[in-house]
Parts: structure tokens; C-alpha cells; sequence
């Protein structure tokens, strides 16, 4: 048996020619990767996996990935006897992940943090755009609060904001910047929350609330916003009025996104992203 | 049956009194968690989880919680069948999940964005701390750049930045602000990152490179990093220098983290967190 025969060319990416081992391809950093698509005996895909595993050592391979989707979740258990682990699952597969060398592995971390936005959304009269929800901690409170909500996989934290108030109130915006982030862990079971607070300029001013999570969305004169005791007794709520009203009155910057290209950690072509920063303070310099 | 026989009490959070029911404990959401620690045969978890999917319904639970160690993976095929989604996955389990009632679940999303960070260090004599890295995309071209590093589970960003520095340079330092952040996605599989530039201050300058990972470190003169063709060439680098080199020159402002509570969302107990603002535009208004 030829030792590349379990590798692909790009034009066959999932070869089965050789039955006696797993589909793979390469991947760009040194690894192989399995995405396993039609039902396997349990006992014929571990024999295949020890196959595999020997010929991808013999090639000096690091890194193996093997995809499994929900439905064929019955092989995990043979991956985990040959010492796979879990890197990370979405809600439709799990991806399990083994190192072959001795040394310490350089596979990239899982995921830890969930990204949510909250909205500082301000008309011309000095109202700002706050709702009631109708579940979690503040349901059937009577407490107005900014909207907020979490970005999207895959989606802009700028974008993710516009969206949200959308969704939330009907109101149209123009995102303008962050006014300050928040880090805390454990937020749910032991992943982390990164919480961007943005100010949205508002381009309609009618509010269409939303049904399914939205008990009421008004526009409340912003004093009338502070003065509520939930806002007086939270630090953090204290904090973003402070900072909102540094905006509103003027002086305050925060961190506005540019697009730039970005070199990619792994050895990629160059990456787009959006860069957050002091924009007034780095432009006063030219 | 009791339909409350499968909730446990406090002093008895996993109760195994009912063997025809998977014992759970009630989360706070209104719905059930399970951890499964003891193997089991399938078909017997299979009719356990029939059972106690029967009674958590009468019961008018919402979410469903599994968690299945690594070494019971075998059970996951069960649940699979009984209409569960994979939530998220760490190294050692997996998190299965189920909504009992008609209507779109309001479980939290998986987390979708891993957190690193670049350290910018700056001596008094304009000298900025600079690796070389064994491996990545950067190995044996003879490019300098800042310490970089992902932040871990649970870790404070500012926390991860001075950790990363000292052991990949064993220098000292003293977080100063993070200037600014990026966003890109996909850089691993469908994941999401946000990278933090942080300035820190050097608290000692003996460099000690960190065998594993660094190739060489050292302090070089500002302008001579900013003249390599490398950091020239890439737009996020040279916004990078321009934004470094309007903090070391002064009136830059970036992010100074403050430690604030703030409601939780969940509905527990005020939470811990780092607050991230601009402190010199809100301070100065006072």
C-alpha cells in the first residue's frame, strides 16, 4: 500500500479508491481532515481509523480532524478509544481532534466567548430608544433598558447591533461607534461574555415592537431613563449612562471600525476585518 | 409515579432514588440538567430518557440539559434519536440539548469567538519587545512582531496579555490599555475572532525566549520594527504602528479596564467584570 494513497488530489477531495482507509484530506497546516458522510459499521470504521492513523504517522501528519454529523454520532465512541478528543460541536456535528506527534499541540483553542451588543440609540429631542422584554430577569418589571442582543455567528459586531435594534423596534440606525466593552466569564456554563456598547444614530423614528420577545419599545426622555432605581443601583448601568451622556454632550470617543486587510495567523491569504479604534485621537496627529 | 420524583433537593442534587428516571437537577431557567457519570447500557438510557422526557413535560420544563463525559460518548446516539442537538463541546464532554415546548428555543448560543491578543511593550530608550516564532506562518523568515497569544478560558483580557509577554519573553509588565481590537471570521472552521492590541509597560528587560515556541526575542528600536518590509506591507500592521506611535508620543486614548458589577442576565447574582472605556475623555468632564 502506497502511503499517499489515502491522500487526496484537489480534484478528488473524498477518495474512497482505497477501502482499507479513511477518506482524508490534507489540511495547510501539517494535518488531515475526516468528514464522515454515510452511515459505518462501528467496528469497520475503528479498524479503518487504526489504518488511517498508522499510514498518517508514516507520513509525518500532526493534526488529524474527523467530522462526525449528528446522525452518525454512534462512531464517536471509536474516535475516543483511539484517543481522539472533543474539540468543539455546533448543533449538527461534533469535531474531534488528535495530535500524532509527542510534543504538546498546536491545534487552535475552541471557541470561549459569546459576543452581545447593547444599543445606545438617541433622537434629536434627547429620547433614547429603550424596551421592556418579555422573558429573562426583567420581565414584567416595568423596567425600560436599552435593546440588546447576541451577534450572529459570522456577523460584524457594528452590523450585528444595526440588526438587532431593528428587530427589537422597527427603527432604523446608522451605526456610529463602541463606547466601551465588557469581559465576564462563566456567563453560561464556562464560556465567557464579551458585551459591546454602541452608540446607533437613528435614521426612522417609528417603532413596530417585536412580537415574539418585545413586551413594549418606546422613545423615553433620557432623564427619565436614568432616574429608574434598576439603572441607580447597577454600577455597570451607572457607568454606560456616564459615558452615554460624555457622548451625547460631546468629548467622549470611542472606537469606530474601519475595513483593513489583515495577515492570517495561519498562513492564509490576507484577511478582512474591521478595526476598532480611537479614530479622532489617531487623526488629530496628520 | 410522582411527576416530582426526578427533581432533586437541594442536599440531594442527583438523586438516583427513581431508577425508572435519568436524575437531573432544575436549572434556573425552567428547565432540567443531567450529567451522566456512570456507563450505562444504551437501550437502558434510551427508555430512561423516554421516561424522564415524559415527565419533565408534565412537569412543564423547557430546556433540557445532557452532559456526556468523554468516555460515555455512547450514549450520545440515544439522545440524537430522541430529537437532542448538539449544544457545544469541550475537550472532555459534550453538551447535548433539547427544548421541550412548540415554540423557538431561548437557550444561550454557543459561543462563536476566540479572544487573542498582541502586546505592545515599550522600553524608555523607544525599544519595542519583538519574537520570533518557531512555528506559524511567520517561522524562519527573519520577521519580528509583538508577542501574541489567545487568551484562556475565563481569563481577563488585560490578565492574558501580561501572562502571554512573560512567558513567551520573561519580561515583567503592567498593563497599560488596549488601543485597539480587530474582528474576523472564519479563521477556524466557522469561528470568529477578536484579536486585542494591548500596550503594556515593561516592568524588568532581561529577555528569557520561551524555548517551546520562540525562535528568538528582543528589544528593538522602534523604527527599525517599523521599517521591515513585512510590517510595511500589511494594512492592520501599519495601523497598528501609526496607532502604537500616537500612544508612546502621547494623546492617543484607548480602553482602561475598570472592575464593575453589573445585573447578571440570566437573572443570578450581580456578576464581576471588567469594564473597558476610554477613562480620560469621561474623567475629564468631571
Amino acid at each position: 500500500m502506497m502511503s499517499a494513497s489515502s491522500s487526496s488530489s484537489s480534484s478528488n477531495p473524498m477518495s474512497r479508491e482505497d477501502a482499507t482507509l479513511l477518506p482524508s484530506i490534507d489540511d495547510k497546516y501539517g494535518g488531515v481532515r475526516t468528514e464522515m458522510t454515510h452511515p459505518m459499521d462501528p467496528s469497520l470504521f475503528s479498524s479503518l481509523l487504526r489504518a488511517s492513523l498508522s499510514n498518517w504517522t508514516l507520513q509525518g501528519k500532526k493534526g488529524v480532524w474527523i467530522k462526525l454529523p449528528k446522525h452518525l454520532i454512534g462512531l464517536a465512541e471509536s474516535a475516543v478509544k483511539e484517543g481522539f478528543w472533543f474539540h468543539h460541536a455546533e448543533k449538527d456535528y461534533l469535531m474531534l481532534a488528535y495530535w500524532i506527534p509527542k510534543d504538546v499541540h498546536t491545534l487552535p483553542a475552541n471557541a470561549s466567548h459569546r459576543v452581545r451588543i447593547g444599543a445606545y440609540v438617541i433622537n434629536h429631542n434627547k429620547e433614547v430608544l429603550v424596551v421592556q422584554e418579555k422573558t429573562g430577569q426583567f420581565q414584567g418589571q416595568g423596567i425600560w433598558k436599552f435593546p440588546t442582543g447576541v451577534v450572529n455567528e459570522g456577523e460584524d459586531i457594528h452590523d450585528g447591533s444595526v440588526r438587532e435594534v431593528k428587530e427589537e423596534t422597527g427603527v432604523d440606525t446608522e451605526f456610529v461607534q463602541i463606547l466601551a466593552f465588557r469581559q465576564t466569564h462563566k456567563t453560561f456554563f464556562e464560556k465567557s461574555d464579551l458585551f459591546f456598547v454602541c452608540m446607533l444614530k437613528p435614521l426612522s423614528l417609528e417603532i413596530n415592537a417585536q412580537e415574539s420577545e418585545i413586551e413594549a419599545a418606546q422613545w423615553m426622555p433620557w432623564e427619565e431613563y436614568t432616574k429608574q432605581p434598576f439603572v441607580q443601583k447597577h454600577e455597570l448601568l451607572r457607568y454606560m449612562t456616564d459615558i452615554c451622556s460624555a457622548k451625547t454632550d460631546g468629548g467622549y470617543e470611542g472606537s469606530t471600525p474601519i475595513r483593513v486587510s489583515a495577515p492570517d495567523q495561519q498562513g492564509a491569504p490576507d484577511q478582512q476585518g474591521n478595526l476598532y479604534y480611537n479614530t479622532r485621537d489617531l487623526h488629530s496627529r496628520h
